[in-house]
């Protein structure tokens, strides 16, 4: 009966790169099955709409058991937590998680939220975050639009499908 | 035609500082939206309504890549790995985390719980947790009500929107 | 009116022991309700159906404040990072997790797996993930059916609760 887009609604509150993926690449998929999409960034989130932050996104080395062995045909090595605390691992770390995205073939986070923006995906900036970690809409790309909680849940009420990331 | 209020059904998981900000700021949001909310605490989340260790939620200074750096206007300075494993450096991050919290005016965590408490905002408790982690119902605030998963899920299913946050 | 089955639609992106039980405590659960089950496995999360590393999940003793004490008894005591990033303490928080699932009855990660498997819930892996972190379909167990997030996506829309774990 109805003819109105499916809506994906994403609250993205991570900063790291690895986690910084799943939102953009669930918006972009989404989009590109004509879905109308809006992603609210939230705490350390607020990092991928933050132009200066954005390209120094990075994967934590320690905290993180499940993290893949650097060496795949050896899939039971595994780095000491004290030895992931070295000074230059966390580089090691976001280096290595770079270089398998380009393997796959999927775009680095700078495309991946420019198809965003191409696809017309909303991109929400958390107010109260942002007066929280003292970051101002300059700070931020053009095309973030400052939102509180309401207007995210207001959107969200309409949603297909929200989540959490 | 139905004039049910939209309900808003939340999973808390996290019991690290930071993380527990986000499901109690959308839980005092959508109450004063007028919502229903219920919030069902699981795993680590269940601090939140610990009585005894709510007032000890602390920030991890490691394992989290995305933290702002500690001043502000050198946004490039970032605490090496190795040294925000010493000794004092997670009351450190955590002390800082309040200071910015208090700055923008969010109130404190057992605030946020008091303000739901007041809004009749329900606050689940998940028995499996509890029993994995030997936690007892006397531990809890009294307005925590244990419920197991299938209590959740009942209730989500009725919801306008539900998250694991 | 309408007389399907209620469905839950869940993304599992963690891969540490802890968090690889929320989302099976959740699908066992809605399946014994009665409900319809997909899972879609991405990320980290991964190696939840890979047959290699099933066994070997592990938990962080590092970068996560809110990890109970080591002695219950004591609930504030706290072992300091640096000590917990010291060889060896990753297999001590990893046993005792198991520990206290065993105590509370909890069956262990690959049994909840094989429940769900018993009750038809649909495993779905990540084909971009599989790509990124270089996971081949004999890698995971014979039930997992490779999907990109679109399928993910059409399975979610008809969900009565999706959540991201």
């Amino acid at each position: 009966m109805e003819e109105r887009p499916k809506r994906l609604a994403l609250i993205a509150s991570k900063g790291s790169l690895d986690q910084a993926y799943p939102p953009l690449i669930l918006a972009t998929s989404a989009s590109a099955m004509g879905w109308e999409v809006g992603i609210f960034f939230t705490f350390y989130g607020l990092d991928i709409l933050h132009k200066a932050r954005l390209p120094r996104l990075r994967v934590s080395p320690i905290g993180n058991p499940a993290m893949p062995p650097p060496i795949p045909a050896l899939p039971m090595l595994k780095v000491p937590n004290l030895l992931r605390a070295l000074p230059g691992m966390t580089a090691v770390a976001t280096t290595m998680m770079k270089r398998w995205m380009t393997r796959a073939k999927i775009p680095p986070i700078k495309e991946l939220l420019d198809l965003c923006i191409e696809a017309d995906v909303q991109l929400f900036a958390c107010t109260t975050t942002m007066s929280v970690l003292g970051i101002k809409q300059e700070d931020l790309i053009p095309q973030a639009r400052c939102a509180g909680a309401a207007t995210f849940l207001d959107y969200a009420a309409e949603a297909d499908v929200a989540l959490f990331v």
